[in-house]
C-alpha cells in the first residue's frame, strides 16, 4: 500500500516534526513534506502555538510547485479555523493531488474531517504510514485529546538501592552532571513541570528551564532566545506555600493547586482550586482534568516520595523514567516512592520497560504501565 | 608482535577453556590449542581437578604432529609435579617448538616458571596475547594465588525501588523464573555458595545446584551425570542452624562458619572455627582467608541485607550482580542492604558498570568496585 518512497518521505516529515519539540506545547508537533516529479519541493514544521502549521510552511516553499504532488504529514491536516484558517484547505488551494497522513487527528470530534474534506476536493487520501512513530511524536497531546489527561512522565532519582537522600536528608548529588542536564532536557519538552509544597518546602527549587544546564545536542538546534519556560505547577495541599519561595523569583507561569484560593500572589501564579479526596490531599485526577482543560499535554513530575507515590496509586502515572546512580545508600537512607503497604506480591503492579540506557555514570531506565 | 592467526588459535583455546568452566573447581580453566603447519592438530582443556591438563589432552590428539608444532595455552604450563606431572615437560617432550600463553601463572610463587623451563629447552616462548580475555576466565583463582582472598560476588534481587521482600516478609516472586534460571547458573560456574544463618533459619533453601532449573544454554553443554555441587558455606555467627534445617538433606559438602565447633552433625558437613570481629560477628576477612587456603575460588552469595551489607563494608565483594524487578514495592517493604548510616554523600561508595542486560523480564547488573 505504501512505497519504499512513500516511508522515506514521511520519515523526514518526522524528522522535521521533532525541530518543534520545545515550543508547540499545547500544540502538537507536526512535519511536512511536499514531493513532486520524485523531488522534495517543500518542507516545514510547526514550531509554535499561533504560527503556521507545518503545511503552510512546506506550501509557502513549494510555491507553485504543490500542484499536482504528494504532502506528507505526520498528522491529519487540521480541518478548522483555529489560531490559524484550515490546513486541509490550504493543500487543496494549492492543488495538492495526493495527501499521506501518518495519523489521523486523535481529537474524536475533528478525527477524519480534514482528510474528508481532502477527499471530497478530489485529493487522493491516505493515512497510517509510519503511525507508531508519529503517534510517539506527541504522547500528551494525544493523550489530552483521547482521554482529557496529560501525560504523565515521572521522574525518579535514587541510589542502586533505591535511595533518595541519606537519614539526614542529604542527597547532593546522587546522580551525574550528565543525569541532571538529561532532566533539564525533559523539562524543556514539557508542557508543565510538577511537583509538591514538600518538594519546595525543602529544597527550595527553581523549577525552570536553564539554558546554560541543557545538554549540548539539544543547545544546537534550541537557541537560547527561544526557551519556552515550562508552567511549573505546584500541589499545595495543605495550603503551605508562601511567596517568598524561590520559584517566585524566577520569570514563567506558576499553578498552585490548593483546597482553596487564598492569600496575595505575584502576577504570575494563579490558584487552581481543586476539591480534595478522602485522603485529605488533593484530587489529583480531577487536577489532571483540569490541567487538561488548561491545555497541558505533558507533565514532568519531579517530586518526593508521597507525591511520587499517589500519582501512581492513582493510576496517573504514564511513564516512570528512573536515573539510578552506581552505588548503594543502606538501608538507613530514604526511600523512592511511598506506597501503601502490600500484603501479597500479586497487589505489586508490573511496569513495562520502553527503554535502558547509560546516561553519564547513571542508567535511566524507561518504564510504562503494564 | 603476534599474529592474525595467533590471535585466532587463542580465541580458539579461550573458547575450549569455557568448556570447563562448571567443573575445573579448584583449578583454573584452562584451553590449549596446537598447530601444525597452519593447521589445527590438537585440541584439549581441563575439565576437573586430578584429570589431566589442557596440554595433555592436546598433546594425545596431537600425537607426532606435536613435533615442531606450536602450542597456544591460555595460561602458563605447570612445572611442578601436582596430581598430573608437570606440563612444561610433557610440551618439551613432544617436541612443541613454540609455546604462547595468554599469561603467566597468577601464583607468584610459580609464575614463570613453566615459561623458563620451556625456554631451557630451547622453545620459544610468547606470553600476554589475549591476556584480559584470559584473565577474566578466571577471576576466583588469579584472586586467590595472588590476593589470598576468594572472588567474591554478591548476588542481590530487588524491586526497581530497591526492596527484597513486603514488610510482612513476603517475596515470592519479586524477579522472574529466568532469572531464578540465571542464579542457578552462577551457582553451578562457583566453588562455593554463601549464606547466612538468617537466611536458612528464614527461607530454609537447598542452595545446591538443581539441574533441571539450569538455562537450556547450559543444560546442552552440561550434562545432569556430570554436575558438580558447589560447596555450601553458612555463616552462624550465634551458633543458631540446628541439624534438622532442610539443607542438610540435600547430598553435598556443607561448611559452618562458627565462633567454636560444636554439636553433632551430619557426615557432611565442617565446622570452620572463626574468630569474632569487633562487631561481635564473625571476622569476615579471617574467614575469607580460610577459605582462599581450602581452595575456594569463587564465592556465590545468596544473603540477607546485613550479611550483603556486612562483607561490602569490610571490602570484600568484588562484583555485584543485582536483579532488578520491574515493580516498585513501596517504602513499607525492606530494603536491600544494611550499611551503616552516612552522615555525607562523599561516604557512599560508587560502584562501576560492568554489564547491563535483560534477564528475562527483569535487567540484570553488574558492578565492580571503583
Amino acid at each position: 500500500m505504501f512505497s519504499a518512497e512513500d516511508h522515506l518521505y514521511m520519515s523526514r516529515a518526522l524528522q522535521l516534526a521533532e525541530q518543534g519539540r520545545f515550543t508547540t506545547s499545547p500544540n502538537p508537533n507536526v512535519g511536512c513534506v511536499i514531493v513532486a516529479d520524485g523531488r522534495i519541493v517543500g518542507e516545514g514544521f510547526h514550531l509554535r502555538a499561533g504560527e503556521p502549521h507545518a503545511e503552510v510552511h512546506a506550501l509557502r516553499m513549494a510555491g507553485d510547485k504543490a500542484r499536482g504532488a504528494t504532502a506528507y504529514v505526520t498528522l491529519e491536516p487540521c480541518s478548522h479555523f483555529g489560531r490559524t484558517p484550515p490546513c486541509a484547505d490550504a493543500l487543496v488551494n494549492a492543488g495538492v493531488a495526493r495527501v499521506v497522513a501518518a495519523m489521523e487527528d486523535p481529537n474524536p470530534q475533528v478525527s477524519g474531517r480534514g482528510m474528508r474534506r481532502l477527499a471530497d476536493a478530489g485529493v487522493t487520501i491516505q493515512t497510517g504510514l509510519l503511525q507508531a512513530q508519529a503517534e510517539a511524536l506527541n504522547p500528551g497531546f494525544i493523550k489530552r485529546m483521547r482521554h482529557g489527561l496529560p501525560y504523565v512522565r515521572l521522574k525518579l532519582a535514587a541510589s542502586l538501592d533505591g535511595r533518595t537522600a541519606l537519614a539526614n536528608g542529604q542527597s547532593q548529588w546522587i546522580t551525574s552532571p550528565a543525569a541532571r542536564a538529561d532532566v533539564q532536557r525533559w523539562r524543556a519538552q514539557s508542557s508543565a513541570i510538577l511537583t509538591g509544597a514538600d518538594t519546595v518546602l525543602t529544597d527550595d527549587p527553581s523549577l525552570n528551564v536553564r539554558w546554560e544546564q541543557l545538554p549540548l545536542s539539544v543547545q544546537q538546534c534550541y537557541a537560547k532566545d527561544n526557551v519556552r519556560q515550562p508552567i511549573r505547577i505546584i500541589i499545595d495541599s495543605r495550603q503551605r506555600i508562601v511567596p517568598s519561595a524561590h520559584l517566585f523569583s524566577i520569570p514563567g507561569e506558576i499553578w498552585l493547586a490548593r483546597h482553596k484560593e487564598q492569600g496575595q500572589w505575584p502576577e504570575q501564579v494563579q490558584q487552581l482550586s481543586t476539591p480534595l479526596a478522602d485522603s485529605g490531599k488533593l484530587d489529583l485526577v480531577q487536577l489532571m482534568q483540569t490541567l487538561a482543560q488548561r491545555h497541558i499535554n505533558d507533565i514532568w513530575v519531579e517530586a518526593g516520595a508521597s507525591l511520587a507515590g499517589a500519582l501512581m496509586s492513582a493510576g496517573l502515572v504514564d511513564e516512570l523514567m528512573v536515573y539510578l546512580a552506581p552505588k548503594l545508600m543502606g538501608n538507613p537512607a530514604r526511600g523512592l516512592v511511598n506506597l501503601p503497604e502490600f500484603k501479597h506480591m500479586s497487589e505489586v503492579n508490573e511496569w513495562q520497560w520502553q527503554d535502558v540506557r547509560k546516561v553519564g555514570n547513571d542508567l535511566r531506565l524507561t518504564l510504562r504501565p503494564h
